[in-house]
């Protein structure tokens, strides 16, 4: 091997590498104008020297790429790649016209990086065929947390939980933290929590460390799981997907393993939501049953805590120590019964709300399902209960955070800002109508439930892609609360459980994971989950 | 394309991947034999299928390996490869006897990992000839950090250090967090802190924010930056070096980008030897100038406050900020001049300690000072300053610490718990005698040095690798510390400047980053950083 250096002599060429290996002609002098093209964001330039078609290929830790023009959006919406130089250049030459190059980098944040490139050679041109580029991680993801340790705080008692690490959302009192609920001046006006929130407590008192304080959406008040003060935490199985939310860093954390479980929150959707999505398993806990001391709330006759995990045991041990006694309620009376047991749970579906789906997801619906024996059940339109739910959701919003938000103009914006704006204007007897609306609508469908488990799609689609326009977005989030807000209007549990999936077809919709849906009788939790992992 | 299941009804081959391209013959029975030889940890099969020879390449992000050898001995090291499936199979054929693979695993603890792969058939086997293995990144580094943030304690000021993030020596009180000093049973026995020490409120009223509490030796009683209870910081430039400690966790996180300045201590060079060994700037201050308060003690006769950064301006607004009166002593009175005056300070050298130097370390440091005017001064017999030095650090860190190990056998162990052993053992009467000593010692190297800056090398060697012996690894401990010492017994400043770099030669020295460190008189640390800076 003849080692030298990387186009001698050329100062166009950043930092000043050590060649090893033999270079086929040219090869050096296209691998020096690609680094060029990288450090002046020359996008024509990048572009002509990778290989056109769909087969070429580009990964990095965010995800892989295939496709020159996938690859090409990409380059295009970063804006400049980080700045570096190369260190030591390995070159193997594969064939007569085509070669291998591992780079190894320093970034200027860093650090080492490391680059891999086939390069082909079509005619005179040499072109890369596939890179893969590893920069040196940062400290931690920003996007996904606000603090975490090795642990944040320890276990302050021993049992099922024991070696189980907590992404606890944004909005619950840590003690010794404050709490930032997704706005960075709410984080500022806080001040240390001397005491943990109870729900914290009963899973550190079971043997959880709480890893981290994981990103919300503002005021969790979206379930995009988007936020614009410090990034959205990326959907940890669809490159490119929304985490969803609200308690987005929590399923984030999860789904990339960088904790067990997620401790988090649920008003609309907000623990199922980011489940579906991610691939995860969640569950909302039956509203009032576990205590939201040191929790920031949205709009307390609906917000609920909830849960993630990737295992559902794990998820049902969770839930039997954040519920405490709450938990077992159904467990002996037989009104739910333990999976196994004669007779099981009476299965329903409500062919409304599935006769409105996307036909890719009454597809991934169906064919899940397709084993299960259910009743069928008629519930009320679709329409009237997002209505009344949205509309008293709004008020009690706007109770809860609408002198703050006046208080300090612009801490709150985009899509959420909206949201609160619409609330504002919500009258006193829009807000009556609906809690008579949603009374008389919570009598129907308790009455058309009973104690049956309700099977719906977690989520009206898979995860929308983070370059969705502001429309198909508000589409996807209103076709999702149809089907969340009944768990909401009963204040019923709901499991989400990753059993489906949406495939890529005709009418666009997006692909990748779906949760199936449990909604049970109040205080059926734990049995909720067991019964769901039975599926 | 055509785009399949991968050995279908394969019941070895972990997952259910989905192989896109056309493959060779064989390629993908090889494929599939090395992702069950990864499974089940056999490093024979693995090493069969990948290339012999000295050029075989395997990167992921602790560096680039590079020969067949390296890489087996990497594997035996490691014990077993995380637990994956495969999900997608890229395959591009290069020529008849090549491909490229490119995978999507999704490693069992959760997130997607990219790996790729050049195989090459010699006959009928196919081999990889260089692989890039990419994992999901953890949520951090807990070899580096113990609790980082975004950030963790915000500024309390603003001004010359606006923007810099700190990874702050787990030594020292930060408001909210207990203190681990590099041992469990310390944080377990830890309180939350009510204030932050005096050196970490300088920072942040200077404008600057912690961005995480970053791992140390225990109690700070190493120079070598290992650590067997939390895992050893990686060295961010040296694959499979020691970071350097005991300021070990700040030294990683600066030189990765991961934070802007260290915050840290050196007591016999716990600031010196992680900056030389990982290529950073380093402040050891003047014993005194900077308050001790919140700060766990290690030998107070010779513990100092001390900063890292990659960059020397940076690092003198931080001594600035850090010194605050104290730091402006020399620059008015021409005793240390600013660089770029006449007359610039005098600079030294002392033949005795460079003499002692292994010789590619000394060819280091004459190739890097040769073009400077340096006078030579004469210095106690190197040895006798390392004894004197050793006794009464060791008398005073079991003053401070033996009655808590005492207490808590089995807290400290390895290495360190040796060293505190053989504290444990200095009797009065030599401590008396060693007192002495150095006082003597001190009165004659600051006759020797007057108002010079003495030039010698921040350590005796480059960082030493993770595997080197116990033996070796104690020889360039206690080479590294006679030249430490001097600043240790004087109580002079010290600057770690990353200029030289210890080149592979045959007498076997480790390569790497080497710092040129320069002791001024007391009191002129800022200058001195400003000093360093121009050569």
């Amino acid at each position: 091997m003849s080692d030298g250096p990387l186009v001698p002599g050329d100062p166009l060429v950043p930092g000043d590498p050590v060649v090893h290996g033999d270079a086929p002609a040219g090869l050096l002098a296209a691998f020096g104008a690609y680094e060029r093209a990288l450090t002046d964001d020359d996008l024509a330039a990048m572009d002509a020297l990778f290989a056109p078609g769909p087969g070429t290929l580009r990964g990095d830790p965010a995800g892989l790429l295939v496709g020159h023009g996938t690859i090409h959006d990409f380059r295009a919406a970063r804006r400049g790649a980080p700045r570096r130089v190369l260190l030591d250049v390995h070159v193997r030459q594969v064939a007569p016209d085509a070669a291998l190059v591992v780079a190894v980098t320093a970034p200027e944040r860093g650090g080492r990086g490391l680059q891999t490139q086939l390069w082909r050679r079509a005619g005179v041109r040499w072109q890369v065929e596939a890179a893969h580029v590893a920069p040196p991680p940062a400290a931690f993801d920003p996007r996904v947390w606000r603090v975490v340790g090795d642990p944040l705080v320890p276990a302050t008692g021993s049992g099922a939980l024991d070696g189980a690490g907590v992404a606890v959302k944004d909005l619950f009192a840590v003690e010794g933290h404050r709490v930032g609920a997704g706005v960075p001046a709410h984080l500022e006006g806080s001040r240390p929590a001397t005491r943990s929130a109870s729900a914290v407590r009963r899973l550190t008192d079971a043997g959880a460390t709480v890893r981290g304080i994981a990103r919300t959406d503002q005021l969790a008040y979206s379930i995009a799981g988007a936020n614009p003060h410090h990034g959205t935490p990326p959907n940890a199985v669809v490159p490119g997907g929304l985490p969803g939310g609200s308690t987005s860093g929590s399923a984030t954390a999860v789904a990339l393993g960088e904790a067990e479980l997620g401790l988090g929150t649920d008003t609309a959707g907000s623990i199922r939501v980011p489940a579906s999505y991610q691939g995860l398993w969640g569950l909302r806990t039956t509203h009032g049953a576990v205590p939201t001391d040191g929790l920031v709330p949205l709009a307390p006759d609906f917000d609920t805590v909830g849960l993630l995990a990737r295992d559902p045991g794990l998820l049902a041990r969770a839930a039997a120590a954040l519920l405490g006694d709450a938990g077992e309620r159904y467990l002996g009376d037989g009104r739910v019964a333990r999976p196994g047991s004669a007779p099981g749970p009476t299965l329903a579906v409500a062919p409304a709300l599935l006769d409105a789906l996307a036909p890719a997801v009454r597809a991934a619906f169906d064919d899940g399902t397709r084993h299960l024996e259910v009743v069928r059940v008629e519930l009320p339109v679709a329409d009237a209960m997002l209505a009344a739910f949205r509309t008293h959701q709004a008020w009690q919003a706007w109770e809860q955070h609408g002198a703050w938000i006046e208080a300090h103009p612009g801490a709150v914006v985009g899509d959420v800002a909206e949201r609160f704006r619409a609330a504002s204007r919500v009258s006193a007897a829009e807000d009556r109508a609906a809690r008579r609306a949603l009374a008389g609508l919570r009598a129907r469908l308790d009455d058309a439930l009973g104690d049956a488990l309700l099977l719906l799609p977690s989520a009206a689609s898979a995860a929308p892609r983070a370059w969705h326009d502001a429309a198909r977005l508000d589409e996807a989030r209103a076709a999702t609360l149809r089907l969340t807000c009944v768990a909401g209007i009963t204040g019923r549990p709901a499991v989400s459980a990753p059993l489906l999936r949406v495939a890529t077809v005709p009418d666009a919709a997006t692909d990748g994971p779906l949760g199936l849906c449990l909604v049970g009788p109040q205080g059926s939790d734990v049995a909720l989950v067991e019964a769901a992992a039975t599926l």
